[in-house]
């Protein structure tokens, strides 16, 4: 199979189709047919060269499930027509410190599905074979492609810092949003949602949330104080800081998993008599992806998704941009 | 034993000797002659109320070692002529989840012994008998008292955060970062001292850093990128801290003791590729102060002191407050 894929050729360009070269595949490669590929925000601010690591022509699409079609000489684990996931990694240099010690995700050579690389939204995709993700039978197929991303940016802190006794709170409902509200839900802890926009009110206690809140609402937040074991900030925007390091409970965690671009400003008082802390992650590791895999798999836990034909890539950014996603959007390959 | 007192009638004001009224001693309070008293900086942010919370007239002093003299009718745990020490809080409600669960220092009605209380500056102090601290026998007495405050809020985020196996960085090399230099050192970590002040260098290597840098010196921190575990930051002052995020390792953590009191600006993509955090904490439980003072007695961890005579006091506060202090004051009562 010719290897065709969606390319942008400059800072948010039109995607069209074409067959740019990949050269061999590589000694510890595996190949992957595309069957569903998510479109997460971070494909939108690399689209836009938003952190300064765009290379251009790109394809983008780093939320993929699909079938192994072919193994490099030395790639493991794996086996042809096994189905497998690829995030927001699909390789590391897998000999310093953080790959030795399973933490790959914190690898400094950690390569990025979409830059310097080709992404998701083609017929096919290639990764290091420890970052193609075997994924559990039962999984929902179709929809699992943002839990690769998405759901593991999420998946991670709660994982890390959260039990079932927990009270999380989760700042944002959007595509990671509302994939932390299920997680959490399903994990056990009490559930509160921070939305701005109050048609997500409702569909936040259908994710499960136990109680929603204005994001916005700095006084209704104030009446939360010392309630939060965990945060999850999944917005890219600033907010009332203060006010949701005052929800925080006694060692509570503001735990940043959205890149806000602008420094937060930190007020260390409030941090101190709380014994507090702010902290960020990104993404996780295989097999801290293959534990959340196994977890959705046993809790039914599956993002809201909207499908497009790979073909209206371009419709279906220009959604995802105007923020009309309910709530991830995949593309469907129709090559 | 009358009661005698070192009091401040008003903001910044002379200390004079008197004999405020303290009424009967509570069920649950223990008396304690100040053997030894240190001077902490939060007795200057008190005296100066730089934190909105001082009351006038104010007796300071809330690094007291001393013998128990009288006991409350319901004081539990110790003897009449007992050695123990007093910090930073002098109470708590004991009824809260934060004291149920052995964080006292942590419920929101801890008592601090210098507001609203009278402190250690005085021939005696009264505390509850769960926060009078039994005094390990071999502890050097005369230069215990800066361990009830200071080193225990240095040592509160160690025996957190870090392992004999971590690499600590101490921020500032004062009263607390000494101390701290000194605990790290005894916890068998790799520990880098970070001063503004040259003089200090040699000093800092004295008491166990293995390291010492410019805290001024950005091109200096930034060559240490990824280094750190803990960083314990005991300044209050504004620092470069993007570079100091910078030199976390994977998973590390800067640890803010010192009441910064503008906000610190916090980049969140540094903390995310890192998964680090920026925490903070106050002082530390009164369990976690008897395991400071075991380790300190086991270890010989001491503060470098200045004694000074009580009826000196005037002269005592300006000299820390001139920042002459190497490293910390200590007053012994000369009634």
């Amino acid at each position: 199979m010719a290897y065709e894929a969606w390319v942008a050729d400059e800072v948010g360009g039109t995607f069209t189709k074409r067959s740019p070269e990949r050269g061999e595949l590589g000694p510890e490669e595996v190949e992957i047919a595309v069957e569903h590929c998510g479109i997460c925000h971070s494909d939108l601010s690399m689209w836009k060269n938003e952190w300064g690591m765009s290379e251009f022509p790109t394809v983008l699409g780093h939320e993929v499930v699909g079938r192994v079609t072919a193994l490099g000489a030395h790639a493991k684990g794996l086996t042809v027509g096994q189905r497998v996931g690829v995030g927001w990694n699909c390789d590391s240099c897998m000999h310093c410190r953080q790959c030795i010690s399973g933490e790959q995700h914190l690898c400094s050579q950690a390569q990025p599905t979409i830059a310097g690389h080709f992404g998701g939204f083609a017929n096919s995709v290639r990764a290091h074979w420890a970052w193609a993700i075997p994924l559990p039978e039962s999984l929902n197929v179709a929809d699992a492609g943002p839990l690769l991303c998405g759901g593991i940016t999420v998946f991670n802190p709660l994982a890390t810092f959260a039990t079932p006794q927990s009270r999380v709170g989760v700042i944002g409902i959007g595509g990671l949003g509302h994939m932390a509200i299920k997680f959490a839900a399903a994990y056990g802890c009490d559930v509160t949602a921070f939305t701005s926009s109050e048609s997500k009110f409702e569909e936040a206690r259908g994710f499960g949330a136990n109680h929603v809140v204005s994001s916005r609402d700095s006084e209704a937040i104030q009446k939360l104080e010392k309630s939060f074991d965990l945060l999850i900030v999944t917005v890219n925007v600033q907010l009332d800081w203060d006010s949701f390091i005052a929800s925080l409970a006694a060692n509570g965690r503001m735990h940043m998993v959205g890149a806000v671009l602008e420094p937060i400003p930190v007020n260390v008082f409030p941090l101190l008599v709380r014994q507090a802390s702010v902290g960020a992650s990104p993404t996780g590791s295989p097999v801290g992806m293959a534990d959340m895999l196994s977890f959705a798999a046993r809790h039914n836990v599956s993002p809201k998704t909207e499908h497009f034909p790979m073909s209206q890539i371009n419709e279906a950014f220009a959604h995802v941009e105007a923020g009309k996603a309910r709530y991830r959007v995949i593309l469907d390959p129709d090559f």
